[in-house]
């Protein structure tokens, strides 16, 4: 099994992928300091906040590793694409942390708290317009076709995880759609314009763009598991976001057509009408609801098909350094489950 | 002059643009209907009811005549254009009609009431994304130089616009910057592609380019000069919901600098601290400042100015239907303020 730790350390495969492209990866920090400038201040303020407090660039790395993969040489086109990914990537983050009042009178914190809603949109919308115009330099339509589509879809996904939220009768279908837009979209066209950048727009670009489907699912897989896990605590995260928010994940889903009557009234009254007890009592008996039906361990089994999957797209390169990088970045997905 | 209503009654210019665009329009309309479509229910539901409820497509319309205007045959490409910017501008208004809880605590409504701030974030989105989805089917790397370029300037404006707000010290000149970015920049890429749409990149892409940028800057001028304006009731909407907000429009601008210590410390308390009455009093004070300085009066000449520059940039055209409602366009845009 990929997933064995004592034998393949995920845990540095991320560290792995890093080494093979930091050189790529420094021109893509610099590029996006560069393109972040506006006359306005507040633009690289705030933009300048969230890209550098920012993780771990893993999609434009993706971009860079695919570029590589299929022996992309010299020039800056693969560089300018991955700062498009990130820039995309942070005016969702940007638009995704917009709050309603309702989600004040609920006690939310996010990024906007800083700033107010108004400029974080706005921003958002700077990175974007300034992704596109990046983009444009680079002068590929397929590659412009093939993140424009990447957009609108997340934005779908992203509107559709809305309707979905606070309504338990949402299917295990709708779910894997919200979070093919969401999240995994994004994955997929990353990995494929680091395809298209280095002449192969072909089966290459589509077997990238599968590894990337298929990888953004499990990582978002691993999300929603982590949100009820107690790695999450190590992690320094809370647990049980998604159930204050009455978003309507894996694990419940699951457990809610896994439940009886009584349990079924809980989650309407918890997830439904955000009835839920303030010392936590209701988040522990959900996760002992989830606990008691497995749908933790069944959404990590989840992950781990798709990782199969994304594994199973890389099959048409031969061995590399590359495609041995991106092979640890599946497990590095899904290993952060334990 | 051409503002001279007994001479050229230009409430008709509009009908007599509408009338030569018809045919190109109703496509446009078709065109709108069928690209906002997405099986997620509610992006067509609230991007429909805003570009139904929406105007009168102007700007659309400027892409379409300055197309014609410069020869374009046979072709969907211009109505392609059009409906992009059309989905841009839908895209900014749902934006910019974020609000912060702050703008919740002093009542002001929005559509964004409707739905909250979120799905009109993410339908914005949609929209936005859907139009670089749109203009990558057209293909010309020129028009997505144009639109994308428009849309960062766009979010600078609106950014730079947020930071003048509330502070009284704000320059003419910064003033100009704002409603260049927020409003002119896209009359101006509008026309522009238009003209790049039916071959013509160069001198008259240009001078397209420099009719849109004045005819934007005086409809902004106008529509802030209308904002405290009897005209502004008779047209069914309120006055003075800039000063209510603090926004720093020329009007203002103007009476700061020409009022004495009173009226400074006046503005001081109304517009950053945005201590008002709520009688009213307040209101009609800041405006009999504004009649005593001759501001209004000022700011509709400034407009007529950009008039001036708009009409000279289309010397290079030969004489034409559509030359004529260009010109007739930026007779409507003054006359709103009569």
């Amino acid at each position: 099994m990929s997933n064995d730790l004592s034998e393949k350390p995920s845990s540095n495969a991320l560290d792995t992928l890093l080494a093979l492209v930091a050189d790529d990866l420094a021109r893509v920090n610099q590029t996006i300091v560069d393109r972040m400038h506006s006359p306005v201040a507040l633009i690289p303020q705030l933009a300048g906040h969230l890209v550098s407090a920012g993780g771990k660039r893993l999609r434009p790395m993706l971009t860079l590793s695919a570029a590589r993969l299929c022996g992309y040489g010299d020039g800056d086109d693969h560089v300018k694409l991955a700062t498009c990914v990130e820039f995309i990537h942070t005016a969702t983050l940007l638009h995704d942390d917009v709050v309603d009042e309702s989600d004040l009178r609920r006690g939310q914190a996010s990024a906007n708290a800083l700033w107010g809603n108004k400029p974080s949109v706005l921003v958002g919308d700077f990175l974007f317009s300034r992704s596109f115009e990046l983009m444009v330099e680079v002068g590929s339509l397929p590659v412009l076709a093939t993140l424009s589509r990447a957009s609108a879809v997340i934005a779908e996904g992203e509107v559709h995880q809305l309707m979905t939220t606070n309504d338990t009768t949402t299917t295990e279908q709708a779910y894997l759609e919200v979070i093919q837009g969401k999240t995994a979209e994004l994955f997929a066209a990353a990995c494929k314009v680091g395809a298209v950048a280095a002449g192969m727009p072909g089966k290459e670009a589509e077997a990238l763009y599968s590894y990337g489907m298929s990888l953004g699912i499990a990582f978002q897989l691993v999300d929603d598991y982590l949100d009820y896990s107690a790695r999450q605590e190590e992690l320094g995260k809370t647990v049980g976001d998604d159930f204050r928010e009455g978003k309507i994940t894996l694990p419940i889903i699951l457990a809610i057509a896994r439940g009886d009557d009584t349990e079924r009234a809980f989650w309407t009254r918890t997830l439904e009408e955000l009835d839920q007890t303030e010392d936590g009592t209701d988040l522990r008996h959900a996760m002992a609801l989830m606990e008691k039906h497995g749908t933790l361990a069944d959404t990590v089994t989840r992950a781990r098909h798709y990782g199969d999957l994304a594994r199973a797209a890389l099959d048409i390169f031969p061995d590399s350094a590359h495609k041995k990088a991106l092979v640890g970045i599946i497990d590095f997905c899904i290993d952060r489950a334990y």
